[in-house]
């Protein structure tokens, strides 16, 4: 009798113990679902497809596919077509009220701003296509060098390759004349910014460490149009950044994409 | 006998369910310090004060400042003279090879870029004062959402109010004068842009929500200085910008920094 008491406690607290086991594994799960970030995949659902609504000709749509290719997230191009003016028509304005291009829809939830849409496919889709494109918010410092990184290619970078390119390609396209003082100003800041670039990359195979990010892909569309289409040869005047140009554009989701999302 | 072996088998198995609870335990712990971003503090020291390398007046300085203090970061204000260009000075570039303020220094990890500084302190010290500056990653959707807002500052805010104040400000302290021409054009495409800024604030408290981002707190230093230095009325001249302006230029954060880092 006290055997098989003792025996009915061990199973009540064999019983006790497993269903704690499993609550503690499903808390362990959704911990994990919570925060491990790099474990994440696409869910399935009704509206499988990504919508990425653009130009295959805009260099910031560009930018989007560019990451898209990366990580292997199929896509449909949904054509906004910029010379009839459909980026600034209530049904597209509806979506992205400063009216620009790109916007993307995966599943319900829309988001605009090509670097912004960067971040979130690779974060969504982390565990999928080209790794550590975003570091692992967990790192700190990684994630600190690479937010730095993506903050140079913002300030350091874009104002003077976009701006070049403003200057001498899309305010021709809008009827106006290049303001050819401020296309040197511009250009001679951006060699001045990529002696910095140079010392950074004399350090590190790539802007935020030794393995590719957004940081670096998110310089290919204005870099590729102020080189290959204005023939201005910054990114190629100096050793490091060379190398680097040279083996970003290189890569296959970017030559896919470089002369149409 | 049958019910001791029973007894035993049982035993044996509440000992194994037992060490296999144990050791899920100590996993699920593990994963929590790995990826739960908003339980970490910062750790101990030898130097525990985070030194922020930078310029009272500088508006980068500043935006740096407002998130230390919205983030209880206790730091040393470390001045760089940019009137004597100690920016420039291999002393301080070889911490910045651009040459630019503000850098931070927390313990041995260094980091510049104003924006990304907010962001690597937002996340470090993500579970003292203001909750909740930056999103958890783990949720796309907020975390995509709060991405989006945060290049609207930097793509649709800051080229413009910065552009400006480099026309009407620091263009002249650099001995130069102002081009009009230029500052009419920024000013009109700001007072555009903020036809969006209206749209997305009549929906929303903030630009990323309905709790204050660092997105926000960004737009903090060029928004004040063309709003009281040069007397740009645009951020008053819609109910729910000038609503949105009003909620964050009033916070103590600003307050205390806005005359000085």
């Amino acid at each position: 009798m006290a055997s098989k008491l003792s025996s009915l406690a061990l199973h009540s607290l064999l019983v006790l113990a497993l269903a704690a086991l499993l609550n503690l594994a499903s808390n362990s799960l959704n911990l994990k679902t919570y925060f491990d970030t790099s474990s994440f995949s696409a869910k399935p659902t009704h509206n499988m497809t990504v919508k990425l609504y653009g130009s295959p000709s805009s260099t910031c749509t560009r930018r989007v596919a560019t990451v898209l290719k990366e990580k292997n997230v199929p896509y449909e191009l949904i054509p906004i077509d910029l010379g009839k003016g459909e980026h600034k028509k209530p049904e597209f304005t509806s979506l992205q009220p400063f009216g620009q291009v790109p916007v993307l829809k995966d599943g319900d939830f829309t988001i605009y701003e090509s670097r912004a849409i960067g971040r979130y496919i690779a974060l969504k889709y982390g565990n999928q296509g080209t790794p550590g494109l975003i570091p692992s918010p967990s790192d700190f410092e990684a994630w600190g060098r690479f937010e730095e990184a993506a903050s140079i290619e913002q300030n350091n970078f874009d104002p003077f390759a976009s701006g070049i390119s403003g200057e001498k390609i899309f305010k021709l396209m809008r009827g106006g004349t290049t303001d050819e003082k401020r296309v040197k100003e511009l250009t001679d800041t951006l060699y001045a910014k990529l002696e910095a670039y140079e010392v950074i990359l004399s350090k590190r195979k790539y802007l935020a460490g030794d393995t590719i990010t957004l940081a670096d892909l998110f310089h290919l569309p204005y870099g590729t149009m102020i080189t290959e289409r204005l023939g201005i040869d910054a990114l190629n005047s100096k050793p490091n950044v060379a190398r680097w140009w040279k083996d970003i554009t290189s890569r296959p989701s970017w030559q896919a994409v470089k002369d149409g999302a």
